[in-house]
């Protein structure tokens, strides 16, 4: 039993002590399983993106939640004044740039939030989170499979250091790291990538777990890792099929306790 | 068995008979497991919120449901376009104030399409509903916990007879009432408070049962929260895990018939 | 063992090799649902409706998939422009008539993007579809009843020679022409009816199919209805309640292989 894993399982519990409200910025795709997602943990999902009231709520909640897929422009500048207020009310932001690279809208849109705005956590794959590095970390190679290569941990680290920020990375292996030190994640299975929302379901995840320990951003989102795909590991065992996967999946975000974490847990630290 | 249970368990099947149309003006979140909710009971559930088709879509349906979730400027005027539609068809309106009390804009919105439009329901969780009560109902003391104070109780009262129309309460126990009369109901389930969608859900579905009943919206709101927590008693006897348990309480409104309903309704009515 | 079958099972097995991206502008209530529809499917899912980005998303898919429920005005025309540079590009087009025949305002939106773009296939049930026909196909008369009356079959194929594309129509039979050969579909449950987005699904998976096979939007449409049927009867197999047999329909649409497809399509071909 690591000193990770013991972090993960009181992460856990005070999550569930607490109830943290996680305000939400996201797609339409995965809102409701994001607030599922939220709600299974223990945490208290909110979404709210009218410029009319996004302050308002960020400043109440333990975590800023930013998700730019099914993007449109009112969205990002409503996602700027969030994040902002967020900044001076000390409450930790996790930007989840979906389809960066895919589209120059969207590119432009993660480089326009992360400049506008300090974030804490930067989570997404391989792919998105590389098209935003900075050209000299592009070139140095990337690999897009699904493997974790040292090319890509390099990268991830540039990264880290640069925007100043946790960049975490999802993919057969996960990367958490903040530039110094690097958390990798056995945990998770591939069909999560069989469903949608999975992915943007660990960024608010991320968010609730960096609410309860805002100080720790770079542990907080490895317990979140950790303890989201054990979840899948154990959810896998009821079915491999998506559809009643993603059934138990919740199951498991709900019910998993302190004993199968810590026995389920595959977190190795480096740096 | 109570005259209250028989009128239910006639409401379900009138649902069941004339699939009366509801239309939605509803937040992101909920819209896909409103409208599953609104197709296992057996109504016709349409989702519409441009102005340039809410008053054509609104005039056709049985019900109108108004909910100020994920809110933004543009829908509050294309709700009260539609409420005030609805008003002059005769078409019942349900308005669920989601998050009001929590930012000013969900508070005033919810006010602005009071003042517009004729609610015949008002239905939230206690906080909600007395973030909109006037001032001198505030002050009598609002017990903000799950279990159904009396001061609640007389606080929903009043606003009911101010307001002119009936206010639903959920809750622990619930509460509906026209101001004269109270309904108090004890099924239901606190797991459906770890499901997103479940009290959202029960407004579009109190907007069903108005529906095929226009004259009584207070028998019929408490008829649709008896049959909806009657429903989720017997989901919870399949899982009381929250995935599980929302694929089960869908099964349980689509096929829970009269006599389970009979033997299982707790509805209690005073005044 | 049909030809039409073995076309169908080959089908469904480029989708898995191809992972075709498909690009939806849909409504909000079937976002989530479709996207793990596709996903279970084997294709890649993606959903982006902003005038930044509509073009370049769409030429790089293998489909485009428009659905006109929840529409507002800025959405038609992200869908024409969408529409646009999918037929320079030469990408298929389907078009989901969500509610037309319900408000001028849908009706009038189908009609604008059928003006304006070039549609391979128009998906939807009888009532929406038979609503888009000229004025000397509707006075042929037609059945409103779910049964695929002979009249129905008519005007869809004069809808189809009139307009140039591959009109399918969902019932307890579906019909699939291009207005020289007709298929009919006896594969499919009612209970597909009282689930959301299933119909919406099944455009967007004739996407996909149609995404592999470009060339062969009639067969294409025809195969991926009964693939999509096929799925549903298997799944009702598991369960004929709501909840549980979405559960189980995803489930199918992700194991269903070559042996139980041979064995359950039921394609009629005619002309």
């Amino acid at each position: 039993m690591t000193e990770m894993a013991r972090y993960t399982a009181d992460a856990l519990e005070r999550v569930k002590d607490k109830a943290p409200l996680v305000h939400n910025i996201t797609n339409f795709v995965v809102m409701n399983s994001t607030a599922n997602i939220l709600l299974a943990i223990g945490a208290s999902p909110v979404m709210a993106h009218s410029p009319d009231e996004v302050e308002e709520m960020t400043a109440m909640a333990g975590a800023l939640v930013l998700n730019i897929g099914t993007l449109q422009e009112e969205w990002v500048s409503s996602m700027i004044r969030a994040g902002r207020r967020a900044n001076s009310a000390g409450v930790p932001v996790v930007l989840d740039p979906v389809g960066a690279g895919a589209t120059g809208f969207r590119t432009a849109a993660a480089h326009r939030i992360m400049d506008r705005c300090s974030i804490a956590v930067l989570r997404g794959n391989a792919s998105e989170i590389l098209s935003l590095a900075s050209d000299d970390v592009k070139t140095k190679g990337v690999d897009s499979s699904l493997t974790l290569s040292e090319e890509t941990v390099s990268a991830a680290m540039a990264m880290a250091r640069s925007l100043g920020c946790v960049v975490a990375i999802s993919g057969e292996e996960d990367c958490i790291t903040d530039g110094n030190r690097v958390f990798r994640i056995g945990n998770g299975q591939p069909l999560m990538t069989r469903v949608t929302g999975i992915g943007c379901g660990l960024s608010a995840v991320s968010g609730a777990f960096c609410a309860v320990d805002p100080a720790s951003p770079l542990e907080a989102t490895a317990a979140a890792f950790g303890f989201y795909g054990c979840c899948a590991d154990l959810a896998i065992t009821a079915s491999d099929l998506p559809g009643s996967f993603f059934v138990a999946f919740l199951d498991r975000l709900y019910d998993t306790g302190r004993e199968q974490l810590l026995q389920g847990l595959k977190i190795r630290s480096e740096g």
